[in-house]
Parts: C-alpha cells; structure tokens; sequence
C-alpha cells in the first residue's frame, strides 16, 4: 500500500480548525482592515469634522450626533437590519429581518444569499456572491456602510435638530430606508436582477442620504438666524484631521467592495486616490477641487502680495455657512440646505461626498489603453474582457470554472439622466463632476428641468439656487461680507 | 523517467527564500495591521486622549507620560522582557529573560515555547502555539499590549505623579509585574496550565493595571486641592479623536488575539464591535453607556427645552474630575482615584476599560445559535464544536491533524466571583457590566463583600464609594455644581 | 479513463477571473494597507503636524502646502511621472515617461522592468522584481513615498514661501529630480546596477528631500524677522496627535518596501519601532531622543521641584524656531534652515528625519545573532544566508528556485562617507546618529570637512551652526531667552 503523496500546499496555507477550505486569509484580512478603515472615516474622522466644521457652539451636539448615529447602527444592524439588507428575500425589495448574531451563522462562509442569478431555462447564469471569508466579517463590513449613511445624512442636519429627533431618526431611517436600498441594489434585490450597478453606494449611500439629507432639512427648517448670519469652523486643523482620515479611510470604502483583496481592489484603491487628488471636495481638503482652484488662484491678479494659501482653506469652511464673501454656500433657499457633507449640493463644479472620491464605479480609469469589455457609462475600473458586474464587484469569489463571459445587462441609470454621462466623475471628458450622490439636488438644477435654477456668481465660482431669490438679499449679504473673515480670525490671531 | 507534475499550487502562494513553508502572508499582513492598530491606540489615541482630557496646564505632561512609556516598554520589551513573558520557562510565573533582537531568532516560525501541553502519560494533548508568522511578527504584537498597558496605568496618575517617578516605575512595573502576568496566563506559566483563559487581556492587561493604578493612586496621594475642585478637560474634540482611534483600533486588539486571520478574528472583531457600541466607555465616547445614557436621557423631563446633546458628552470628560454636578466621579476617598482609563473604577453600570469593549473573550455572542461546544461563562466567541481554548486562542496554526476534539479544562476563573456570571459584558442578562478589568475594585464594591461600600445616587446615575465619608461633604458638592459648568464653558464660548 | 486527481489546493487558494495565479492576496491586502499607512503620515499626519508646529498666523497655509503637494504628487505621478521612476529605460538615470492609467496595465502582475541582473555572459543573474499583486497596488504604493517626499521637503519652507511658487515647484521637482533618484536607485538605473542600496528611502527620499530642502532655503531667504523672533507652535497636542501617526505610519514605510508580507516585513516593522523608541525625533515627540533626553533630565540639577515633563515636549517644537533657550535650534546662519522635517539639521545627536526611524537598512538588529550573510554597515535586516539585496528588497518575488545565493556586491556608500559606519542609526555602536537624510548637511559639518562648523552649546545640548557668526548675537539670544517661554503658554494658561 503506498504511502499518500505528500501535500503539495505549503503549510502556512492549509486548513486547520479555525482556518477552513474556503477561507482566504489575504481576503479575511483585508476585509477587516477595509472595515476598521471605513469605520475610522466615522470615528473619529466625521465626528472630529463635524464637530470642528460647525460653530463652537454646535461642536459637542454636532460630534455626539455623529457617534450615536455610529453607535446605535452598530446594534440595530446587527440585532435586525442586516438580514433585511442582505438576507433572504422577503420582498422584492427587502431581506426577511433577523438577528446576524449566532455563532453559527457568523462563522460559516459569507455569502449574500439572493444573488445568485438565473437564465430563464433555470440554469445558474451567475453564482452566489461567496466571499473567502466568514459571514462576521461580511455582516461588520457592511455594518460600517450603512452607520456612515447616517453619518452623511446627519451632514444636512448639524446645528439644526432637536437630539431626540435625531435619535429616534436613526434607527427608522436604518429600518425603512437604507436596507431597501441596499437589498435592493447589493443584497439580491430587484434593481440588482434588474442589473443596476451601484459598485460602492453610489445610490445605497449617497443618492440616498442625499435625498434624505435634503428632505429631513425641508422639514426641520432653518437654522437661527444668528447661526445662518454667522457660522465659522470651530477648529480648522482638527477639521483637516477628520478629512484627512476620510480622504485615506476611501482605500477600504472603495478597496473593499470588491469583497476581496484581489486585483479589483488594488484598482479601486489607485482609482479612487487618483479621483480625490484630483477633486478633494471642500470638506476633505481646502478647496472645492483642490487644483482647479490652486491654479485659478494662481492665475488671477491677486489683491495683495502676500501668500493667499488660507483662501482655498476658507472655502473649506464655508460648506458649512459663512463663506468669504458672507454668502452662505449651499444654502438652497427652499430648505436652507447646507450639508456639510455635501451629499446634497449644488455647485457646477462638482465635488460631491466627502472625500469627492468617484466611486470607482463612476468611471473608468483614463488612459491608454481603454479596452475592458465592459464600456461606456458604467465602465468600472478593470474588468478583463468577458466578465460582468453585476451589484458590488462579485467576481473572484467564485469556484474558477463556473465564471462566465457575458458582457451585457449591466445598466447604469445614474436616474436616467441620459445626457450626463459627460458628469461622470473620472470619466474621460475633462471636468470632472458630481457622482450620484446628489442626484436629487442634481436633477432640480441641470439644464432644463428643475425650474427656477440659476447661478449666482461669486468671485470666482458660481453658486447655484434651486428656486428663487435667497432668503438674504444679495446687496445684504455683500454688505456683510467682510471678505475672509473667519479666515482672517482663524489664521491671524497669533500674528 | 517521468518528469515530476506540475506544482498545483498558484505561483502566488508558492515558497520562497523570505516566504517559508510555514509563512501565511495574511496572517502576517493581519498581524502586522493589528499590532499597528493597537499601536495607535496609544500613540496618538491615548497620548492625545490623555493630553486633552486633563486640564490644561497637564496637557503635555500627560501626554508625555504615555509617550514616554510607549518608547521605553518598547526598549525593556525587546531586550529582556518579552523572554519573560513569552519566552522558555524559568519559574510557574516567569520566563528567562533575554534578548529578542537577534536575527535568527527574529525570522524563525513565531513559537510559545512553554504553551504545549501535556496528557499524564506524557503524550500532547494540544500543540505549541505557532502562529504562521516570524517571531518578529510576535514580539512587535505583544509589545504594544505590553506598551498599552502601562499607559492604560498611567491614566490613574495624570497630573499627580511626578516624571521621574514615572519614568523609573514604567520599567520596573513591567519587569516585575506585566512579565508575570502575561507568562503565568499567556505564555504557558502555570495559569495557563491550570487552564485559566484570558482571551485578549483582561488579567494580563486591564485587572494587573487597574490593581497597579489603584496602588499607585494610594501612594502617590490626592491631585492638589486647586486640581481637585476643577478640572476641566483642555480640549472635547481632540479627546473624541483620541476616543475613536481607541474604539476602531480594539479591532486589531481583540482582533488580532486569534494570532491569525481566522474565523475567530473576525468573529472578535464584530463581537468587539457591538459591544463597543453598546457600551461606549466615559472615555471613548459621549456618556458612559452611550446609548443607555441617551435613552435615559430622552425619557426624563428636562431642564430645558433645547437639545441637551452636550450634555452626555459632559460626563466624558468627568472621568477626569469635575462633573456636571460637581461630583468628583470615580474618586474614591480613599485613594483619590480617579483614574482616566477607567481602570480602576467604582459605577455599578459597568463601562470599565478604554473602548469599554468586553474582551471577545468576555462573552458569547448573543443570538439565536448558541450551540457552541464551550458553553458557560467561559463561552469564547465562535469555537467550533470540538475545540479547546486555552490562553488565547491558539487555533489555526495547528498542523490540521494534530488538532483535536476536547470540551473541558476550559477554566473561567472571574476570580471566582461565581455570581457574577450575568455582569459579563455582552452576556444575554441584557445589562453589561465590567470585565475583569477592575476586578480589584469590583471586589470590594459588590454586595455583601468588600466592606462599607455605599451608593450615591446623583442625578440619574450612582457613583459607589470605598470607603466612608467623600472629602467633599455632598452638600458642598451640591453647592459648587453650576450644571454643566465646563460644558458650557467648552460649548458656549463661540456664541 | 481516470478523473483527474482532486485539488489539493484549499478553495480559498484557488485562482479565479480577478485572483489570477500570480496574486499574493495577503501580500496584496499588506501592500494597500501600507500605502494607507503612509498615506496617513502626509494626510492628515503631516498635514496637521505642520499646521500645527508653526505660529497661528501660518497654521492654514502650512496645512495646505502640504496638502496640495499630496495631491499634485498623485496626479502627476499616474501621468508621467511613474514611469519615469519606475518604467523602462531612457537614460542610466530616467525611465521613459507615460501613464500609468491603463487598466491593461495596472491589473496586469506588477513589475520593476530594468531591475533584472545580468551575469557578463548574459545569463540572468537576479531576476526582475515582481511582486505577487497587480501594477496598480505598486503604483499607489510609490506614489505616496513621492507624495511624502515633497511633504518633508516642504517643512524646510514653511512660512517662507510664496505659495505660487511652491505650486510651481511640486510638479518640476517630481518630474525632474525625484524621478532620477528613483529610477536610479529603485527602478533599475544605473545607481541600482552598481549594487547601491537603498532599501526604504534613505537616498530617494531623505537625501533627496534634505538636499533640495537646504537649497530651497537658501534660495526662499528667512523668513521675517519677527517670526524668526517668535514662532510658537499652535497646537501642542495636535502637532503630537501628527506625530503619532507617523511613528505608527512607520509601519507602512518601510514594512511595506519588501514589496511582500513575507519574514522581511516584519523584521521591518519591529526593527523600525525599536528604533524609533530609542530615537524618535524632535517632530514626531517630545525630545530630540525621548529617552536619551528624559534620562538626561532626570539626572541633572532641576531649576524648581515641580515635574518638568513639559521641558522635552518644549524642544519638540523647536525645529520649528524659538527654542525654550531663545536659541532658534536648527537654523544655519548661511540659509536660515529650520526644517521642521529634519531633512536638514546640524544637532550632533542624530535625530534625523520625522519618525527617527532610521530605515529598516540603516542597520542590523542588534543582538545576539549577528550572523546574517551580509554584513557590514550595509547589513539589512533579517537575510538569510545567501542572499543578495539589492535595491529594495527584492527577495521573495521570485519564483523559488531562481533565487539564488551570492554574497557580494552589496554596497553601501552613504556618500563615502567612509568613517562614520559607528553613527549608523541602530548600529550597535551606542549611540545613534542620523542616517542618510541629512547627508549633505553632514558633510559640511562633520570633522575636518565641510570648513567653519562649530558647536554653540546651549543648556545640555549643542547646536552646530554651519558658518560664521550667526544672525542673531548669542548674547542677544540669551537676553530673550525666558526659558521654556512658549511651553509656559501652552501648558500653563490653564492654571
């Protein structure tokens, strides 16, 4: 009888207890770090910015609104949502509710139950989503999306509600909103076999705090009058910190979705840091688009002869109300809207979410040598020729052989505003604009649609209103304006 | 002569002359993050946490106390005391010391020498621990555990000890103290042969710094008088930075305890994670429990009619000393403590150590299938049915055969606390409590035992005392309350 | 017919679409996370540290060089730029340039194309790097070292230049001197082919940087007479908030340059902390050499009875200018250098670039093997006997069996600098010294070369001034002086 032939497998890569056959440990791990980045772009990033953004009055309140928003998706995430979001199907649009807590749930192989798709005969057109990593993983990867949902969507309200509103907001939007989206789109749903792509929330996340953001500011009102004549950043530098984790926390937003640490990933990962050097939004970094901005500054006469470094920076600031010029960015007369996560926006310039990171899905990556399979509008970053795309990025799960070449159905609808495909973030056609993310405001101010849009230039960039004349009179508002004010308080006070 | 097949393993993960047969490249790369991420837990999260929680003329001196332990526990570990803990056996307790610094000891398979363990007849019962890793991989891990805990144990001491004091006691503590613990425990010392289980530290770590804290505090006396009836943290936003880097950085603290990037890594890090936001810690987030404290909070009449959402953020900083009512928390008469990182701690709510995190270890995950084969309070997160745990978990680098089926011997000691088994932190008694971490004074504290320990009910919430009379009679306390005295002054400057 | 034999290779191994067979997952998941890593050390670490290191009144400006230079880096670097570094042959000195933005290329196995060695008969001699995960992961990956590059570079300028001027710097000096360094050293140029070795940037990056810092300063001038009078940092406990996320960021810098999560790595990532343990730098915490000057500390005289822990922190913010004795450390009369980056620097005690981490090739680690195959002052971590290491690391790329075994060729040239081998950083020869950063500055001051160097020494430490007399009269200094002035207003207003 002959001895069995030794195992080839190195044993750093063989199974073991707690390591079974499905488990990549590269995936696993890059999993858990993509997660804790996602999660330090919340906490402490967004709730340093937000705390640093607002005025100091709103400081705390604007801070705990972030960490309880972080804090309380944590629980209901886990105890009901995320079986809604990435369960079993109830509704074509919603996962049967369930707790994601059993040990022998969470330790079996991840996988997204309803994505498996069919072609007609009833064949297996494309396996299930099965990442190589435990469903833990899976169920706190997509725990941190769905809390910085919220955390966007607070954006809109910094300054503004009342906390047991908001309190009570979170966990109903959580419930009624954000898992019908993402089981829609992600978990299986019907916009998924529909083969809409959302590759990284541009519609679970943005689109969707977006529209959420600006509705819940309609219904809150204003902020005080006080507030809205006057509402410098607290603390710019702390500001740039919770920015700055945002910018780099996009590398496990973005690197993540593929559901592995594969060749998607590393693409996303040098897509999305290419996209945010290029446009940096005002909230990650001084400036709406970091270089559009530094180089006009560069080229127009400049009122004196000093370094004007702290003018980008002052931009930066005014997402959240004063602006240099006095004019209160963003504030759209009708709902008084000025998120500062600019989820809901109105700038041609562009320079959507936070991090202005393109999801990767925006865009393929320019250069020379254009010829994925899959083109046009929603081209996503690289897929070798013969391979769809169906929701997230579910390629390199799947058992090898059963990977098919299909190059149709993937859809982008981007809302079906046909002619923006040139707004595509990334794309190639030079500017570049906003993603999906604030498509609702989008669409109230594109070209024809929309009614009363129109542009109010400022020194040097336009502001677009939704309706009709701002609350505060232009001639007021320039009376006011005291050209770099916060500025000039936050950076020459140690003159 | 038939040539020898095709080698069926991927290019990717053959061997080679830095990638040994025994090297999984996840498994480092999880390590590696892990340990990085602990690192930040402490520099900059506690360096900052501390600088900023203390008053201000303490500021730098605090922060500088946790700097400095940093780098030294990092030049005693490596040149004596990682030997001692982890290293060949010397005595129950302690290992040789020596050196970790030689090359050919550093890339060599990281190894628990001590941690095999035996039938009577001599036989192995569960193999030594070998992560698939290099020991430098090992020694830089469990150097930042090392490294937190005395900056954990330094937060007993903020603004009271002087530096030199310091700076002799962090290599003489670790020497004599951290050592023991963690070889009795972790490195195969006699505690871990008796069978006792400390998943990520809550012996090794949070009951040996908060018992050393609490001595400490004793000996080195009360803060100054002046220090004592205020003691405002210098700056709210930058402690909540330094908050959050603690919380998302406790996924590569209890997650990394698998010393692999396993199933149970990521079943530590969804279960450390859920907890956290059950339970924020005073420290890490805005209010004790957080979402306890905001419920509690949205249910009681309040004083006023605008949101109140600073106010629990007004009990972070109290940790520290001045609370909203003026109640010193946390200082017991009798030793003055009134430790930061909560160490040594007295409220019966529970949210004991930085990140308030239960240890993975400290429960079971609540949910529907709780069929694991390790039942009871020493229930560890996701074990297979079939599978030892003894010290941290040391499955997964098995040699896959030689892992063997075996449910006993799995101590939970709790000190023996016996009752206490619903306080367990994330345990389905639906309250949490404190791990182990302030053991000590959870003794002396709990029901019939510990002596005069009495409930002071302040407004909603009760701070337990050691011994008899507070030094501050509670009327004079009452007198000097000026509610949320410092968070007006943090909140309310920029008016 | 017999069915093939069953894989032996575990499914989470297996190849599929997006893990073809070359893909590393773990090595992949390691490289992204250290990109990210480094990434964190310029946004927000740098970011915030130099905007908070400087007086208030530079504090935006400061934060927005820097944040422009990571920005213009990436956009640069993926348009031309990368291939210069790294791309084929033009000149021994510069690749051709091109784009790096083909989805064709980045997901193909990445590959340093002129790194091949060739035997004289044409035989491969060493083969060409190829790490086991896609182009794009090396992309992002030596983006941030540039990016990073031009950030140290900036805080010899800090508040000195024009900002129109560094806007037009950024891309020229990319483009027209980084790009040299490394493809020289790196990218297979002719500095790599005679067997120089640079293993994380000591050449590329810190000679690079501190040269081109020196001239600049030079050619900017000082900067106004009443900052060079007065420059206080603003922000203590930000600035060390920056600092501790380069310490840890260190993780990725130079354990990320083998190119792999292999034994390599980690002997990086301990040896590296180790390091900075011993000597972390004036920027990254307080005290040129924390321990070194806290031991120092405790065994003198003290002016009062009070801890003085505020007294190192003190000289952490004198690389920027006023220094606690009115001396302002660091600035050489001829050029006014005041690198808040120790890029260039004079102080005799080493303490060189930000981090102090010595680069994992400044040194062997210490202890009691020492019986690497390469020895010598170009010893690189752990290499195991037989084994060349050329440029980066290039080991563990290979395909197994081409690897192969020769000792000779490594050369370390550290400018000929000959003698100075016992001021390596980590060296064993006692006390550390600056590693290659400050070279050119070195140079001039070292010994008999480099004409009028002479040592002033201040209270316990000397600074070395590079020609005449300096600017301010030291006795003019010393009337200023009010010892520890700047650190009495940042710990003690709150008294």
């Amino acid at each position: 009888m002959a001895a069995p032939p030794p195992n080839p497998v190195p044993l750093g890569y063989q199974t073991s207890a707690a390591a079974p056959f499905w488990l990549n440990k590269g995936d696993n791990a890059w999993q858990m770090v993509a997660a804790t980045l996602v999660g330090l772009q919340s906490v402490p990033g967004l709730v340093i910015l937000y705390g640093s953004i607002v005025k100091k009055k709103w400081a705390v309140n604007s801070a705990f609104m972030a960490l309880y928003a972080f804090a309380a998706v944590i629980l209901c995430w886990v105890t009901w949502a995320y079986k809604m979001s990435f369960g079993h199907k109830l509704l074509p649009f919603w996962g049967k509710a369930g707790p994601a807590l059993g040990q022998n749930f969470l330790i079996q192989q991840a996988a997204l139950y309803e994505t498996t798709q069919f072609y007609k005969n009833g064949g297996v057109e494309t396996a299930m989503a099965t990442p190589l990593y435990p469903m833990a993983t899976m169920v706190w990867f997509q725990c941190v999306f769905a809390a910085i949902t919220l955390i966007l969507l607070a954006g809109s309200l910094l300054g503004r509600m009342n906390i047991r509103a908001w309190m009570m907001f979170v966990p109903l939007w959580l419930t009624f909103s954000y898992t019908v989206g993402a089981f829609s789109l992600w978990g299986g749903g019907f916009l998924f076999h529909w083969g809409v792509m959302d590759y990284s929330g541009g519609y679970v996340i943005h689109l969707s705090s977006g529209i959420a953001g600006f509705t819940a500011a309609y219904w809150v009102g204003p902020r005080s009058t006080r507030d809205r004549e006057r509402f410098p950043p607290n603390n710019v530098l702390l500001m740039l910190a919770g920015a700055g984790l945002l910018w780099l926390g996009w590398a496990g937003f973005n690197g993540g979705d593929p559901y592995s640490a594969n060749t998607d990933s590393s693409m996303a990962v040098l897509n999305t840091n290419v996209c945010a050097g290029h446009q940096p939004p005002r909230l990650d970094v001084p400036g709406r688009h970091l270089l559009q901005e530094a180089l006009r500054d560069w080229s127009r006469p400049r009122h004196d002869h000093r370094p004007r470094l702290h003018h980008p920076s002052c931009r930066t600031g005014s997402g959240m109300g004063g602006d240099c010029d006095g004019d209160p960015i963003g504030e759209h007369p009708l709902v008084h809207n000025d998120d500062s996560a600019q989820e809901v926006d109105s700038p041609p310039e562009g320079g959507r979410h936070p991090g202005g990171v393109p999801h990767a899905r925006c865009g393929r990556v320019p250069g020379r040598d254009p010829d994925g399979a899959v083109r046009g509008a929603g081209a996503v970053l690289a897929v070798p020729p013969g391979n769809k795309f169906h929701g997230r990025s579910l390629r390199g799960f799947g058992r090898g052989p059963d990977r098919e070449a299909a190059g149709g159905r993937v859809v982008h609808n981007r809302m079906e505003r046909g002619g923006d495909v040139d707004h595509m973030p990334c794309g190639g056609a030079g500017d570049p604009a906003e993603d999906a993310g604030g498509g609702a405001a989008d669409r109230g101010r594109r070209g024809p649609r929309g009614g009363g849009v129109r542009s109010v230039g400022g020194t040097g960039r336009s502001t677009t209103r939704l309706l009709t004349a701002p609350r505060i009179p232009r001639s007021e508002r320039c009376r006011r304006a005291e050209p770099l004010r916060w500025c000039k308080e936050t950076t020459t006070k140690g003159k």
